[in-house]
């Protein structure tokens, strides 16, 4: 298994009263970071518009360990986890850049629906081949 | 003259790391206060948008006076100035509801466009009437 | 076991292109709610500051289930676990007003700190007897 | 006069439910830029608080000239006006990258205080010589 490295810098307003980035922001890392490695294979938001389906969250987690505060440079490593047609879960490492530490751990569900929110029970052989191909790319 | 008034209260993510509300959440108060007093008078984005139009913001402008911090009540009045056909102008206030202070003053420009973003040059008499009713009900 | 309620408005911009509230948007709402309760029992953020005390959230998990869009009215219900000392664990439950829907759940997990972020081994009585007050509260 | 430049792409988070960027994330763009180009001055956020100083935005404007959507590669310019000690104003140009078509301008007005928001009569000579510095690197 390997990661997609996003680089991202802390952003002032991403930083609340005690001085460290507040939490909700990470979710908003998180997608950055999966757009970035889906748009690679064609199966970014937009892209999956075109082509009728909406990949929406359905689950959401994360772990914080250790603060970010303003100007910190990180890196978000996004990986996928193999599973059943029609579902994609993504993990998350958010790191601090200069030294490595492991800031927060995450993770997203997302399920594959049509424009008006069905679920696929079938999923297009296009759609099949570029999840084949970011799970390769992933080694997963 | 008059203002709607809408009530608020200073949420925790709104506050920076120098335990003040981040100034780029006002624009986000002014959108809140506006859309309940639009929504009255079916000139919400919703009911704009049944109607195949839009009204986006051309032109913002704000004054900070005075700082708000986490947990403070606030209240944004809001009203409109008179202006050419086929453009909207806000104005608003955002005042400490204890004692009445002044926070912030600012305003909103808005054309009012077709689907596509193209300026309307002929405005429904439906839509002229609700507006009208909107400017009775704030006196101006 | 009974749940505190917190009424909330879906803000124009707190929705996404797809026309449905962005999930980032969840933990926001979690912690207008979580803030609500803890205040009352001089638990919140700014009342444990006074004291020296910090709860960060060290783990966040939300489930989707429907979406909220513009305008909807929702309630925030918040309730806690009854946890190990220096831990806080509170779940969530977003509700549609007007059909009572489950929209989401949730839970946030808190640790309390002293003001560089160390753990505590020892939590003064004034505190635990304001965690036992909000457990009464909330039956659990 | 010349332009400090720094590059953005939208964040799908930052489109609005027309599918366009909201308004309202302009501000924090032009202070990613802003501080981006402080920074390399020693007059960052941190910096100034470094020397007892804080620069809070007192007055804001933007005005929206074609609208922005996810992905796109952005380019905001940002240059400062000369101005009377102890105020700093700064301007923006938000640019398509790809065409160099421009999405906004903007301005935001700031005043230099100690760190309990009191106007400074006096500026440090090392402060005036960053202020210096910066308006040299810009050409005003």
């Amino acid at each position: 298994m390997r990661y997609h490295e996003t680089s991202l810098q802390v952003r002032f307003y991403e930083v609340d009263t005690y001085g460290v980035v507040w939490h909700g922001h990470y979710t908003g890392w998180f997608e950055v970071a999966r757009n970035e490695l889906t748009e690679r294979f064609q199966m970014g938001p937009l892209q999956l518009k075109e082509r009728n389906l909406l990949a929406p969250v359905v689950e959401l987690s994360c772990q914080f360990k250790l603060p970010a505060t303003v100007g910190d440079s990180l890196v978000i490593q996004t990986t996928m986890e193999r599973t059943e047609v029609a579902k994609l879960i993504f993990h998350y490492r958010v790191l601090h850049q200069g030294d490595g530490k492991v800031l927060a751990i995450g993770s997203t569900t997302h399920v594959l629906t049509d424009l008006k929110g069905n679920l696929l029970y079938w999923v297009p052989p296009e759609v099949l081949e570029r999840i084949e191909a970011m799970r390769k790319y992933l080694e997963v």
